[in-house]
C-alpha cells in the first residue's frame, strides 16, 4: 500500500509523531519507543533529534531502530501512519499554537489527533480544543512524575473528546506506569527496554477537556499538604524531642513500611539520611529554609476559595512555604518573640511522643486526601465534569509524586461507595481516625504548649472537627452580618432558603421574611 | 457673576452633584447636606429623587432647601459650582460607565472630577482613570459603614490623581466619621442635621489609583478573621464551658470593657442577648449556622496567596464559611464521626478557662490584623502604592466595621516605627501576646483535647509560631523538592541566591551549582 506521497509502505511508517525533545519529550519519547512504538520526532533544535536518535541507538544495541528523525513539520506528518497520531512535549501556552498552526499548514487533516502534554491551564486548553475542530482533535493530557516517571512510566490524566481516547488509550495505558492491582503497589523496573507489561495502567479517562488538568492540579495540591505534614513532624521530632536528622530518618523508614508507606515518605528518609559531601553534617542542615514554588498549590488553593471548598491543610502548605521564604525576618524576629521551651522528656516519652506523631501524620494525612477529593467533587459539580474518584485514586498509586499503598484504601472507598459525600465517612477511614485521634490531639496540643508551629496539622484536625459538627457558631456570624449589613440569615424552624431580617433598633416588630 | 447658561448666580450655585440615590446614595447626600454642602441630586428613577428631596424637607424643618432635584444629567451639570464635583454611587460594573459617557454627553469638562463610590474591581478603576483622562479627572472612594455609616459618618478610602485629592479633600474629610485623637474612641451623634465636626476624620488619601480599593479589601479579610475568631469563643464556651446564649453575652460584654473593646465585640453580645420575638429563645438558637459571604474575604485570600503573603487566619475564616455552609453534610457526619466529649468543669474552672479564652483572642485578633498589614506592605510594594500604614490603621477607627481602640495602638506602633516589618514586632504588641501566651497556648490546648473546632484562633498561633522561627522544616522540604524534581536549594553556608542541586543517584558527586 503506497501512501499520498508514494515513497514508503504503509507497514513501515511510524505509529506517533512526536514533537518537542526536552528532558521530558526525550523521555516520553523513549517510553514508547521501549513499548514497541515506532516514533517520528521533530524539534526545532534538530541538535535535540540527533540526540535522542544517539540515546536510542545506545539503548537498543543491535535491535532495529525505533525512532525517527524529521527535519521539518511536513516531514514528521508524511512518516506517519494515518490517522495521525501525535503527541507534544513544548512549554504551555504560545508555543503549543505556534506548533498547532505549522501542523495545519503541513495539511494535518480533521481526523488527526494532537496531544498537549504541557503544562498548560485548562481553560486555555477549552479554548484550543474550540479552535482548532474543524482542523484537527486537539487532546489533552497532564502527566505527574517528572524526568523518571516519563521514562519509566508516569501517571497519566488524559481529558478531551471521549471519542479520541479509544485510540488513545492503548499509547497512554503501555507507557504508563503499572500498579499491582492486589497490593496496590507500583511495578517498576527502571531499566530501558524492558518496560512493565503487567498490571493496572496508571492512566485513566478523566473527562471532558478540562478535567485531566484540574485533577492533576489537585494532585499537586495534595502532595504540598503531604510534605508539609511531614516537615512539621519532622520539626517536632528535631525541636521539640531533641532527635537528630539520622534518628528522624530511621523513624521515617520505620513509618514507612506501615500505613503510611508512601514515595515521599521514602525520599524523605532519604534526604535525611544524606551527608553533604563537602561538609559531612546531614545535608538537611546546610539546606536553607527557604521554601520555592511553581504555582500548582497555589493554584489549588485559589480554586478552592472560589468554588468554596475547605480545602484548608492544602492552602495553609502555601502559605508556609510563603512565610518560610521571610527567612531574615524570622531570624530576626526570633530574638524579639518570646515563646515556651519545650520540656525535656525521658526516652520512653520520646518513643511515646514518636509513636502518637505517627498517627497524627496519619490522620492528618486522611483529612488532606479528603480535603482534596471534596475539591475536585466540587469543582466537577460547577464544570460538569463526571469525575471517577475510584480510579481517580487507582491512577495515583504510581508514576505520582504522592503514590502510595494510600491510594489503594481510597480507591475502596470509592469502589464502595460511588457517591460517597467525603472520604471522612468512609467506614475504613472514619474507623482510622476514631482509633487514633486521641493521639492525634495529644501530639497537636504539644506541639501548642511547647511552641512548634504545626499549621497544615491543626487546618487537618481543625477541618475534621468542623465537618462533624452539627452546628457550628455560623449562627452567631449570620447574626451579626444581619446586625450590621442587614445580609439576612436563615431559620432552623422555617423552609430553607426563606432568608430573614430583624429590625435591630426596634427588634419587637416582627423579622421580615425576605424571599430568596 | 453669571454662569454659562446664564440663569443662576455662581453662589446659589451647588457645591456636589449626586449620582444614583439608593440608601447608600440617599444616605451619603444627606450626609453632605448635613456638612454645608449645596447638592443637586440625580437617579434615573425619578421617584428616588422626589423621595430624597422630601426627606430632606423633613429633616431640615423650617430650614432652607440643601437639595436640588435634576431631571438629567444637563440639568445636573447646569447646577454646579465649576469646576464640577460630582459624586456616583450607582452599582459597580457597567452602570459607571454608563454614567461617565452620559456626562460626557452632557459637557463634563476636563478639570471636573467624578468620584466612583462604588464596589468596582481596583484593576478596572485603574483601567477607567486612563480611559477618561482626556474628558474629566476619574477618582475613587472605598467605603466602609454601612447604610449608618453613610448617613452619619463612614470610613472613606479615597485614591486616585493626588491633585484632584486636594479638591476632594475637604468633602470627604467633612462627611467622614470623627474620632477623638486622644483616646482613638468614635465621636459619634447618629442624629440628622448634628454632624460631627470635631476630631479627627477617618479619610485619607490612601495613594494612586486602586490602593484605597485594595485597601478596603484587606479591611474586609480582617473583618472576616475577627468575626469568625469571636464565633470560635463562643463555640468553645457554648459547647466546652456548657454557658448559655445569655452568659456568653454578659462576658462579651465585659470583654467589651477592656482590651477586646469593638464595635464587632459590641454587637456580638447585643446579637448573644436578642430573644427571637416569635419564639422568646434566643435569637442566636433559631438562625441557622450556614453562612453567607459576599466575595471581598475571598478576594483577599486569594490576593495573599497571589503575592505570597501568609493571611492563613484571614483564609481560614473564608474556608470556615464554606464549611458552615455544608449544613447537611455536617449533620450527616456527626452521627458518623467520632470525638471526644468535653470534660465537665466546676466553676472556678469554667471563670478560669473564660478569663484564659480573653487572651486568647486577644492575641489572635493581633496576630489577624499582623497579617492584613502585612498582606497590604507586600501587595503595595507589588504595586508600586506607597502606604502609610499609620493613617490607614487611624481610619479605622470610627465608621467601619472593625473600628476599635485596639486600632489607636496600631496606629501609635506605625507612627513610633514607619518602617515597622511586622505588627508583631511592635514592643507593645510584642509584649502584650508575650504575657498572654501561655493562656492562648493552653485555650486552644483544650480546644484541641475536646474536639471544639477553632481553625482561626489556631491559625493564628501558628502564624506565630512559624514567624518567631529562625529555622523552619522548609528546609527538609526544598531537600525533597530536589530529589524528586531537581528543583534546587539554597545552602546557609552559600551566599544567597545562590542554587544547587544534589546528583541524588550518585550523591558523592559535588553539588552543581546552578547560576540564579
Amino acid at each position: 500500500m503506497q501512501n499520498e506521497d508514494g515513497k514508503q509502505d504503509a507497514q513501515h511508517k511510524c505509529d506517533i509523531g512526536f514533537i518537542g525533545l526536552g528532558v521530558m519529550g526525550a523521555n516520553l519519547t523513549l517510553n514508547l519507543a521501549d513499548n514497541g512504538y515506532r516514533v517520528a520526532c521533530f524539534d526545532l533544535d534538530q541538535t535535540k533529534v540527533d540526540a535522542i536518535l544517539a540515546k536510542d541507538s545506545a539503548e537498543r544495541g543491535d535491535k532495529p531502530a525505533r525512532l525517527e528523525g524529521c527535519n521539518s513539520y511536513t516531514e514528521l506528518l508524511s512518516k506517519l501512519k494515518a490517522p495521525h497520531l501525535i503527541i507534544l512535549s513544548v512549554p504551555a501556552g504560545d508555543p503549543v499554537d505556534h506548533v498547532c498552526n505549522h501542523l495545519i499548514d503541513a495539511g494535518i487533516k480533521a481526523d488527526d489527533i494532537v496531544i498537549d502534554t504541557g503544562n498548560s491551564l485548562w481553560t486555555d486548553s477549552v479554548e484550543r480544543e474550540e479552535h482548532y475542530k474543524s482542523k484537527f482533535i486537539f487532546f489533552t493530557t497532564a502527566i505527574s512524575g517528572g524526568e523518571v516517571g516519563a521514562r519509566f512510566g508516569p501517571s497519566l490524566m488524559p481529558s478531551g473528546n471521549p471519542y479520541a481516547w479509544t485510540r488513545i488509550e492503548p499509547v497512554l495505558k503501555a507507557i504508563a506506569a503499572k500498579v499491582d492491582p492486589e497490593t496496590g503497589k507500583p511495578l517498576e523496573t527502571y531499566t530501558p527496554g524492558q518496560p512493565v507489561t503487567e498490571g493496572e495502567a496508571c492512566a485513566t479517562y478523566i473527562g471532558t477537556m478540562g478535567a485531566g488538568h484540574y485533577v492533576k492540579m489537585v494532585h499537586n495540591g495534595i502532595e504540598y499538604a503531604d510534605m508539609q505534614l511531614i516537615c512539621e513532624t519532622y520539626q517536632i521530632m528535631r525541636t521539640a524531642l531533641h532527635m537528630s536528622a539520622a534518628e528522624i530518618a530511621e523513624v521515617f523508614r520505620r513509618w514507612n513500611d506501615g500505613k503510611l508507606n508512601s514515595y515521599l515518605m521514602e525520599i524523605s528518609a532519604e534526604v535525611l539520611e544524606q551527608l553533604d559531601p563537602e561538609t559531612k553534617q546531614p545535608l538537611v542542615d546546610v539546606i536553607l529554609d527557604k521554601a520555592g514554588q511553581k504555582g500548582t498549590g497555589l493554584w489549588t488553593a485559589v480554586s478552592a476559595l472560589q468554588v468554596g471548598s475547605p480545602a484548608q491543610t492544602i492552602t495553609s502548605a502555601v502559605f508556609a512555604r510563603s512565610i518560610s521564604g521571610l527567612k531574615e525576618e524570622r531570624v530576626a524576629a526570633s530574638e524579639i518573640l518570646k515563646g515556651p521551651h519545650a520540656p525535656s522528656l525521658s526516652d520512653d516519652e520520646k518513643m511515646e511522643a514518636v509513636h502518637k506523631l505517627e498517627q497524627a501524620l496519619y490522620c492528618s494525612k486522611i483529612c488532606a486526601y479528603a480535603q482534596g477529593f471534596q475539591l475536585m467533587a466540587t469543582a466537577a459539580n460547577e464544570h460538569g465534569w463526571d469525575l471517577d474518584f475510584g480510579e481517580i485514586a487507582k491512577i495515583w498509586r504510581a508514576g505520582c509524586i504522592i503514590r502510595a499503598v494510600f491510594l489503594q484504601s481510597i480507591a475502596q472507598a470509592y469502589e464502595k461507595d460511588e457517591g460517597l459525600k467525603n472520604l471522612l465517612l468512609d467506614p475504613f477511614f472514619a474507623d482510622q481516625i476514631t482509633e487514633m485521634q486521641s493521639d492525634w490531639r495529644t501530639s497537636i496540643a504539644d506541639a501548642t504548649m511547647a511552641g512548634i508551629p504545626c499549621p497544615a496539622m491543626m487546618s487537618a484536625l481543625s477541618y475534621y472537627d468542623s465537618y462533624r459538627s452539627a452546628v457550628l457558631p455560623a449562627n452567631l456570624l449570620q447574626g451579626q452580618r444581619d446586625y450590621f449589613g442587614a445580609h439576612t440569615f436563615q431559620r432552623v424552624d422555617k423552609p430553607a432558603g426563606k432568608k430573614f431580617h430583624l429590625n435591630w433598633s426596634d427588634p419587637d416588630r416582627p423579622q421580615v421574611a425576605i424571599k430568596k
